[in-house]
């Protein structure tokens, strides 16, 4: 594993390390951002999941999340959305493929021999993370859009991992959506039982530990009506009794301009979680 | 002139229009933030130029600027750095042409025909700006690089017309370093009396008004000893008697994670100037 960038930021750092992947099999890169606590103590970490075309970049220059994160001493760690490479398989569309992982573990051909974005960033990366860096044992995530979907479905699945999860616009019903259908028919197959495990509504309605959710929704989303559905993650927790702070945020669309604007919130709601 | 972009950002709003411009003979595209306060009363105004390969987009996406200048009711505009399209000279290289202006008033041809940044930046940007945007008369101006070059000659060259200027990591002589020799040889040519007028140090060697400037300035920033040389500004402010602020920031090199650390304490600045 080696350093590509490195760069202060607000009194620390902003870095992107390269490593090969075994769980991927393939060279992949990641953001991380040490705040100027973290030469001094260990630190928690948020990990944060980035939406379909993102690599690594998207997250660390656009968000304006280490000036909170400096302020609340946190660690980010954000990954490259899908493995990469020559060997890697593709297709056509921006929704399916390179920077489209979905962050599942495929079981279809040819997906399957690269694409298991949920055990790198459940297991492989934060390993790598905490041999390499001043980390406590806190963890935390959150994510954009697929990585929106991404967080909230690797919290639910991995029950006392994470203390905490939020998520901007994210796809909250894979499966009841063109880009959750799409993807999953070609990394997971046909079966639709097959998809359940990996539908953030689906695990909502299953679970047991009942780890609050923090959602941040712009109502002027270009695909808040086609793809997000932030009602069907309402009436999901509603029914099941899930803890679900859903905040719609008037006038704000699907950029980043809309995770800027409420970042500093996200992270200061996962810093209490943290430092708790 | 109309809108390309519209997002919702820190409770104001993010916007980039399009328009023809007289100036430059060419279609042009600038950022504009309007804070909230925007929308009750007249809000001052802040320039934002930006540096080599730049276009409209970096300073808007990538500086976080937005937040702080919602705290204090300053509109953003950031302009592209040269004219552009089909019919615009370029040639070889980053650092001349298309996206590197250099906010100058070419006489030679080429590039006489088009590269009038200066005027451009100066009367009809600000013309079109006062008449679509809520503004008051108060303007100030920033930039970076080859645009904290651009900031500091135009406020340099137009005593009265800014209330405050700063920079980040700018060009203070460019007649004395490789970026600015080669762009003023081919937009003023060779007769070097010709760049005086556009150079910062020499400029500041002859002012009559001392409007303070305020510069920022990563120790570690990678073009620190070859184009920029802040040493230069500091020793010609003392000589004649020019007020200047010049903060070295240790480790910080010539990215926008420099900027992002500290265009809160400019813009701070220049709202104690604008609403003064």
């Amino acid at each position: 594993m080696h350093c590509i960038e490195q760069h202060a930021c607000f009194g620390g750092s902003q870095q992107v390390w390269q490593h090969p992947s075994t769980t991927l099999g393939c060279t992949m890169r990641f953001g991380v951002y040490l705040p100027p606590q973290a030469t001094q103590r260990p630190c928690p970490v948020l990990y944060w999941l980035s939406g379909l075309t993102c690599s690594e970049q998207n997250f660390i220059t656009k968000s304006g999340a280490q000036r909170y994160a400096a302020e609340h001493g946190v660690i980010l760690v954000a990954p490259d959305t899908s493995p990469r490479g020559d060997g890697v398989a593709d297709a056509e569309g921006y929704d399916i493929g390179l920077g489209a992982g979905f962050y599942v573990n495929a079981t279809r051909a040819p997906w399957s021999t690269h694409y298991r974005m949920h055990d790198y960033v459940v297991d492989e990366l934060p390993a790598l993370v905490d041999a390499h860096f001043p980390t406590s044992t806190a963890r935390a995530i959150s994510g954009h859009s697929m990585g929106g979907h991404g967080a909230l479905v690797v919290a639910l699945r991995n029950p006392g991992r994470y203390r905490s999860v939020s998520a901007f616009a994210p796809i909250v019903a894979p499966s009841l959506v063109p880009w959750g259908e799409k993807a999953f028919s070609h990394y997971l197959g046909d079966d639709r039982a097959a998809w359940r495990p990996w539908d953030a509504c689906a695990l909502i309605a299953d679970a047991g530990e009942r780890l609050p959710l923090l959602v941040d929704q712009g109502e002027a989303d270009e695909f808040i009506d086609t793809q997000l559905k932030p009602e069907l993650l309402r009436e999901t927790c509603a029914r099941a009794g899930h803890p679900l702070d859903l905040r719609l945020r008037p006038g704000h669309d699907h950029s980043y301009y809309f995770i800027a604007s409420y970042i500093g919130e996200h992270i200061a709601y996962h810093a209490d979680a943290l430092h708790g």
